[in-house]
C-alpha cells in the first residue's frame, strides 16, 4: 500500500519520546503549541498555481521534521501512527 | 440517478471499518479531526479560474481517499451514506 | 410576481421528504451539515469580475440541487418555502 | 433632507407585514437568518477599484428589493425605519 | 492643536440627540448595531495602493455623516467626544 | 542601546495622563477600545512589497501619535514603558 | 545537529530575565502579548513568491530579537528552550 498525499500535503510518522533514532529530546513545554518531530514518509507534488505550475516541495521523504498538531489530520494506518499536513505547516528539517 | 458535483467537489462513499476491502485499517486515534477513508463516486468539472479556464482535478472515480470531516456535507441518498467535499479536503490517494 | 437574483444568487424551492417526485431518498444523517433537496426557480447573472465581465453560472432553472442551509437565506414567499444561496454553496445537481 | 450612501451602499425602507402594497407574503420562518423586504430609497455610487474605475450598481431608487438583516445598519431617521446595506448583501429584486 | 489622521482615517465629533443643529432625529432601534451622526473634523490622506497613488476620499471636512460604532476608537480630546474611523466604515453623508 | 524594528513597525513610548507636556487631555470614555497618545521613539524601513521596493512610513521619530491597543505589543525595557504597533495602527498624528 | 527552518522560519532560543547578558530589562507589564527577548540561532530561505523567486530575510544569525509568544510554536530541544516563528512575528532587534 502506498500513499499519494494531494497537493503539498506530506505523510509525517510521528517519533514519541524516542531520543536514540533522532538524537533529539524534545522536553516538556508547558504549551497547548508544542513541537513534535517525525519522519516524512510520502511527498505530495505541491500547489498549483494560476498559470498552472506545481509550486516548489522543500521537504523529501526521509527528512526529519518538526511541527506543531495544530492542523494536522491523524490516524493510525497498517499500525503506524500517521500525520498528514500541509508543507507550509512543516516548522523545520533536523539535519 | 446520477450526481453531478459543481465545481471542484467530489462525492465519496464511507468505508467504515472496512478493512478487508480497501486492506487498510484505520485505527482509533483519540483526535476530533481524524482521517476517514472512501471511494470516489462523482468528480465536478473544476472550478472557474479568472480566465474562464478549469482548474486540474487530481482524483479519479473509483479512487480510495483519505479525508477528514471537518468540512463536508453529508447525506444518506439511495441507500448510501455519501459525503460532498472539495477535491483541496481530500488529504491523499491510497494506490 | 418574479424574483430576480443579484450576482451569482439562486433562488431554490425546498423539497421535503418527497421521495416520489424526486426520486431521492435523503435519509437522517445525525449531522448538523446534512444534505437538503430543491428545485431552481430563478438564477442571478454571475458575478462581475474586475474586468466587468459576468462570470458563468453552471445551474439552471428546473434543476434538481443538493445543498447544505449553512449559508443560506429562507422565507415563505407566496406560500412557498424558498432559500436564497450563492451558486458556490450548491453542492451538485441531481441527473 | 438627503442621504448620499458611501461606495456601494443602499438605503433601503423596510416594509413589515405590508402584504397589499409589494403583493408579497413574508410568511413566518423559525430561522435567525430570514428574508426582509424592502424599498430602495438612496443608492451609492460603487466602489472604486484599483484602476480608479467605480464598479457598476445593479440596483436603482424604487426597486424592491429582498435583504437579510446580518450586516444591515438600521436606524429610525425622520420617523422612517430604514437600513444601510451594501449592495452585494441584497438577495434579489422584485419584479 | 490640530489632528492629521493617517491613511484613509477620519475624525468625527458625534452629535447627541441633537435634533435642531442637523435636523436629523435618530430614534431609536433596539439593535446593537444602529447609526450614530456626527460631523467630520479632519480628513486622512487616503490608502497609498501598490502602484504608490494615494486612494481617493470621499468626504470632506464638515460634511455630516451616518455611521455605526462597531471599528471606531474614541476618546474624549480636548473636552470633544471624538471618534477616529475608516472611510469606509462611514455609511453615508446627509445633504 | 538602540531599537530597530522590523518591517512597518513603529516604537511608541506612552504618555499617560500627562496634559501638560503634549497639551491634549484624553479624558475617560467608557469604552474598551478608547484612544492612548504617546511618542514615536523608532520608525521601521517599511513593508517590502511584491516587487521589492519598501512601502512608504508616514510617521516619523518624535511624532506625538493617536493609538489604541488593540493590536499592540508593550513591555517595560530599560525602565520606559513601550509600545510596537505597526503604522497602520497609528490612528492619527498630533501636530 | 542543526535545525534548517522552512520558509521564513526563525529559531530564536529565549533569555529569560536575563539583564546582564542582553543589557536589557523587560520589567513585568500586566498584559497577556508582552514581549519577550531572545538570540536568533537559525534563519530560514524566505518564502518563494508567485515568480519563484524568494522573499528577502531581514534578521540574521545572532540578532538579539524582541518577540511576542503568540503565534509561537515552542519546545526543549537539546536542552535549550527554543521558539520558532515567522519572521513577521519578530518586532524588532536590538542594536
Amino acid at each position: 500500500m502506498k500513499i499519494r498525499p494531494l497537493f503539498d500535503r506530506v505523510v509525517v510518522e510521528e517519533e514519541k519520546e524516542d531520543t536514540t533514532k533522532s538524537g533529539i529530546f524534545l522536553g516538556a513545554v508547558s504549551n497547548a503549541d508544542s513541537i513534535h518531530v517525525g519522519k516524512v514518509l510520502y511527498v505530495g507534488p505541491g500547489n498549483q498555481n494560476d498559470d498552472g505550475e506545481m509550486t516548489k516541495m522543500f521537504v523529501n521523504v526521509g527528512d526529519k521534521v518538526l511541527f506543531n498538531k495544530f492542523s494536522c489530520a491523524e490516524a493510525c494506518i497498517d499500525k503506524k501512527h500517521l500525520l498528514i499536513m500541509r508543507q507550509t505547516d512543516i516548522l523545520a528539517v533536523i539535519e
